[in-house]
């Protein structure tokens, strides 16, 4: 699976921002959310439950957007935070291509495989998924953050490996 | 929320289809997918897993839409069927307009927030925002297939339902 590379049309003049590692580009609750196209570093998109627990929604490393699609007047459900020094550019929702409309649909496909997924794919399937669509991730995260994405212990995730490893 | 109406542009010549219930739009493993526009009865996609499980990926009743995002040469995910007559119009992904592509959008959102709730809520708020979202269809569909939308037993939304009855 490629990359979902500009899935909305830059602005004619392109604005960069920096953020460093740990920076927060978006916190939840807020009533403003931007869309970001990541040219350099790595941002992660992430949601806390009640028990403030941590479930993380998407990972974007170079090429990938990352941003909270809520509807317009509400408020933003995830934290975004740059996982490494990280340079990226906002990006405009109006003025869509025709080529944004096929890459939403792509956006869409991704979306609708996690659900079915998380809804009926045994862990060792949502890992290898994982590596396919992330190849470039696992080396440049915590363990315990892929186990976050995939809605499994840390523990459990080091057992699949194990058994990976010895292929199982 | 509001249902997600025409997400793609109708051809001017619409199309009519009948499907009696019971009767399937899709199947598995297809390489030649539609999406298909509800104008009256009520359609599931789902999922069997590798236990023949079912998990239901969503509903859609008048003005929903109802299709498998794939991607092209990719063989289809979902079964979808009808359960009950219906009456549905094929749409086709081509000559999109504007605001189509607000739709997408709101579709991209929509599918964000069940990854969300799938990942990090409890059944009870699962279930409150399904009765959100979905408003018509619990009266018009077993009990079963709400439990499947929600990733839970039946006797465990039975017993949630009681909760809910008894005002806990």
């Amino acid at each position: 699976m490629e990359n979902i590379n500009e899935i909305l049309s830059l602005d004619s003049e392109e604005k960069i921002l920096h953020f460093n590692k740990g920076e927060f580009l978006q916190r939840t609750g807020v009533l403003s959310t931007s869309v970001f196209l990541v040219k350099k570093g790595l941002l992660r998109s992430y949601t806390i439950d009640e028990k403030g627990k941590e479930h993380i929604f998407m990972f974007g490393s170079e090429g990938w957007i990352v941003g909270d699609n809520i509807e317009p007047g509400e408020k933003g459900e995830l934290f975004i935070d740059a996982l490494e020094d990280s340079v990226v550019t906002p990006i405009s929702k109006s003025a869509p291509q025709k080529s944004d409309f096929q890459k939403l649909h792509k956006r869409i496909g991704v979306l609708q495989k996690r659900i079915i997924m998380l809804m009926s794919a045994p862990a060792i399937e949502r890992y290898n998924h994982f590596l396919e669509i992330y190849p470039d991730i696992v080396q440049r995260v915590p363990q315990r953050m892929i186990a976050s994405y995939l809605g499994i212990t840390p523990q459990a995730l080091s057992t699949l490996r194990g058994e990976i490893a010895k292929g199982k």
